[in-house]
């Protein structure tokens, strides 16, 4: 047995796991920033949606992603990884129908259960967003929709040698494969479904409905950091001792740059600095650097990790102010800065950190072909994944119905889509409720009347 | 070095490392789906029964496992790992008195900390079961006694090198070593402890008891889905990369088919998907496909999961429908899908998995004899540790007694055994009690009068 | 590429990632040992500090600690990583300005990433002891400070080839670098603070303010002892098979006794087996093995860890009786603990476990050389980690304030400091507060009055 193998089999393994084990970090986290009431259905729509997607990849989804074919989309080894293969060899020696991935000398299973967690991912943060008023069966089709079929399209346009590799876009570990096109799948449906009764006041006024456990939203976020090295380390899909280092430090440093940021920039919006605002400040920093880990230095990805922790606080507020009920803060953390972190591969690229992949960005003198790739990616997946899971969203809407009764959305999904509670037996409180007035002296009050009466349980 | 040590001594250890974590899902599970009264008890218990799981372990267990002797019992190098061995020299190399192990090729200490943290996990499944009711102290001593006595007899017959190893009885992680026989050891104890106060009406209702905290129950479940990674691939004990790879893959599909199946067998029966059913459908998944998760393509372990699934829901409502109280469903799960994956390999097994092993089961032209070995494996660990568990629990009724009063079982056992309280500051309710109408129209209620004053706070 | 230098690196990096998730363990423990309306402003520091040590340790806590220089300090390589090195070159082949860590044979950036997960624990461990009364912007600065310039000189004396390091002192993984140091710092910023309001009473009465949440306690030690095989066994920072095998069980080996014995302890003398006590064994068993685990036998592990247990009970009593008041006991566990592990490398070394470094103890016939070099260390790093950390706390105490207002105290740091809750819908109450009456029949009722009434909400 070559020796190379099984130590890169191991590394390949052992981040599959720490990425799995992200879906964890996600439970905790839609569940902590979102309401009691909810709570069960948060969960279960969190840990059901790895069991969906892990059937939706082998049944579809793993051939159309990797399976050899044209620029658009694999057409062999199909379903359940039926079809030729010789793994654990690679390049000219490789032959089988997944020609795409064949440059890691790894198993087969191997490569598989890697790329099936990470589609696990981009579902996963799809339900967050979507999360207080979606049927649960409606998130379930979605789910498998989006990994058997979208998630695995932009999947070969990118990883499976399909048009924009091609084009010389990259992404090292996801940033826009998994990132945004959960971010774009989400916003789509948050459009569709609508916001979240009391949301928004009657006067346009933004309402904050705050998460019912910081402390099960902390627990999330460790565990989503510590999947991370999982997730970007591990996309090297090979040890390679000097690069997987450099990305665990990478990863690690916008991570902390983006909690900083994010915590300071909190403080000086909001007078204080908000927990929630930071725990996405350090998803915001990993988000943003996932595609550029491996191909920019330490110190850019400090910088990278900064503006991320920036933007993020920026973009929960902007999604606020133009009525977009995400209420976990998905898009501001995956789709903002899946695609910012795209494009910053265009800008801070330098060929030393992996020769002979992306060479250098604009800003180390390698010109703008690079940031057009990157930039051109960025617009194709934007359309095809909104558009895409619009569609979806749409059909689902017309067929078996995505939102719950005004009524059972006021009880609380626990209660109308499971029949349980997460916390029987403790007392709870209604909640008042009132606007954040970001950024204004005065801040509304909210909860007088009927309509706060109904609101909030 | 060689380096073929040093990476399978890595492989071992960070699996172990992970079966280690499942102590942290264990009791996540068993206390978010028990009464927050008992919290801090059945905390204590999971977490004080891994340091008492290590010291029998050490003192006795490991010699009487895996020592040299005759094909019931060890009788080599019985006390804290005292004996010669030359670890990690293998097959004709090795020289020593734990041969039946020798066939990895890891240090002496490293097959003692994997070995360990299963015995933990037979430990920790008990308790559970015996949740709400059963004396902290006496619980340390059934486990000493279980880990240092009961387990390491069934595992030598197995693992050790004893009669059902010889017999060709296959069992690649441990459904039946560890997970049944955790089964039969809780089973017997509910028997001579008897259901908790309240759990079944004067007319023979069925008391739904609620979980105080289904967030915790789900964390840990997706930790003891981690764990498992561990548990499955790393019984390897040597890191073959097509193996192991294979391991992750079955292991997971199981999970996740295992969830499919149980949330919608529950919403067909309960008309509403229940988040316990699903948490316990994916346990369920992994404790059938631990026996045959080496010798089964991937395809057979969907199957496995897909059945284990629709099967912990039925153990479950027949557990209670025989008044058999276990507060977790660690019986439906563990005991129940332990059996069956142990059958499972007798059916499944296909001889190109893990050649030289197993050979073919009956569903792939093996014929019954490898199913007729499963079938004795089962029947004669069952009898063995269901009655010397029985024997214990017995023994130690009659001597320290293994049940609570019923004024400390009314008021929690956590102020009773701990004097502490789980969440001393958050108010808590009297929940009102209603029996479960499964399969029935009318669900009386049983909250009324006396009986429901005191039964539960 | 060597495959020896590909395996180290999987090692120290995988390990490096178990240490990072300590952070997680450290928040939960600290957050669910303290009152619910300080929660957000505990997760909050645990969660910052490590974005601020890493921060704090790439602008020159590496460079103090590693880089070539004096026996006091590192002078070269100062600030972000700068400096010649040609890792994963060792010995005579290094060339660079790290030659204190030039031992091991893998990239830079693996060792710096396996040193900063290492430093952000010494300032996690500060945060829990300052917990309920310490300004959130005061404690950033100090963890900055401490990170940044105490940690690595003392970091520089005993791993970065100083004087203590010369003078023949050991400590593996950090009994004293790391936590005795956190410790030392802990207790000089209690002084400088002062007890929480309400904790003693005016006749000198010690006030129990129990920890709200208890099955988040439990979550931390879990994740702690897991973090703990990477914080031990990786600090060999070489997969090395033998003794990495043999420092996991000798770590597992001192928690499991820590439990037992703080265990039994505390059921002896606070009549019931307290599950705080029971965890904080564990922690302290951990602790005490820290410094002597690649040197002892297992046997002598297990000694250790059941005195650590006796010890963290003993002194978790005894700072409560000299009113020194520490929300969680992390003096008792990390200083106390820290100071009794570096002592046993002293007595109970073997010389077998790991040749040519410590030779035997006191204990095995090595006469009180090595202790005295143990004591030295202890000594020299207690003067000058509290004596700096206090002249730190006196600074920030003189300049930007270090204690909140007791209005904000009594109302919990969550409003005042974030502006958040933790758990916004839970119905919480007033506590009434009692007397431990720890060795005394009696048990005072502090619950009295305008006192009671402010003290806590």
């Amino acid at each position: 047995m070559d020796l190379k193998v099984v130590v890169d089999t191991l590394w390949v393994l052992i981040t599959a796991m720490l990425v799995f084990f992200m879906n964890l970090g996600f439970a905790c986290v839609e569940a902590g920033f979102q309401q009691g009431k909810n709570c069960v259905n948060i969960l279960s729509k969190n840990f059901v949606v790895f069991a969906v997607s892990t059937l939706a990849f082998w049944f579809i989804g793993w051939g159309l992603m990797f399976g050899d074919g044209n620029p658009w989309v694999g057409l062999q080894g199909l379903f359940m990884l039926h079809g030729a293969d010789n793994s654990p060899a690679t390049g000219d020696a490789y032959q089988g129908v997944y020609g795409s991935i064949a440059w890691t000398g790894v198993p087969l299973l191997a490569k598989f259960f890697f790329q099936l967690v990470f589609a696990g991912t981009a579902a996963t943060i799809v339900s967050g967003s979507v999360g207080g008023r979606i049927k649960y069966f409606s998130f379930i089709l979605f789910s498998f929709l989006l990994v058997g079929l979208v998630y695995p399209v932009v999947g070969h346009w990118i990883w499976g040698g399909g048009w924009l590799a091609k084009l010389g876009f990259w992404d090292f570990a996801g940033s826009t494969v998994v990132h945004s096109v959960g971010g774009w799948a989400a916003l789509a449906g948050v459009i569709v479904l609508g916001p979240r009764f009391g949301k928004f006041g009657p006067n346009g006024q933004i309402n904050v409905i705050p998460g019912h456990n910081l402390s099960l939203a902390l627990i999330g976020t460790f565990v989503l950091w510590l999947g991370w090295f999982g997730f970007n380390p591990g996309s090297t899909m090979a040890a390679d001792p000097r690069l997987i280092a450099h990305i665990c430090v990478t990863t690690n440093m916008a991570a902390a740059a983006g909690v900083i940021s994010s915590t300071f920039m909190s403080w000086a919006l909001l007078k204080k600095p908000d927990l929630g605002m930071t725990l996405n400040g350090c998803l915001a920093g990993l988000v943003a650097v996932t595609a550029p880990c491996a191909f920019v230095s330490v110190g850019s990805s400090a910088i990278i990790g900064l503006i991320a922790g920036i933007i993020v606080v920026l973009a929960v507020i902007f999604f606020d102010k133009v009525h977009i009920d995400d209420p976990v803060g998905a898009t501001a953390v995956h789709l903002a800065n899946g695609v910012f972190g795209t494009i910053c591969v265009g800008l801070f690229a330098q060929d030393w950190v992996s020769p002979n992949t992306t060479g250098n960005g604009l800003f180390f003198g390698g010109g703008t072909k690079l940031l057009f790739a990157q930039l051109t990616g960025v617009g194709a997946v934007a359309v095809f994944t909104f558009f895409g899971s619009l569609l979806i969203w749409i059909l689902l809407k017309a067929t078996v119905g995505i939102r719950v009764t005004l009524q059972e959305e006021l009880e609380g999904l626990d209660i109308g889509e499971h029949g349980n509670q997460a916390y029987p037996e403790f007392v709870t409180k209604k909640l008042s409720v009132s606007y954040a007035g970001i950024g204004t002296e005065s801040s509304a009050n909210f909860a007088e009347g009927k309509v706060a009466k109904e609101a909030l349980r």
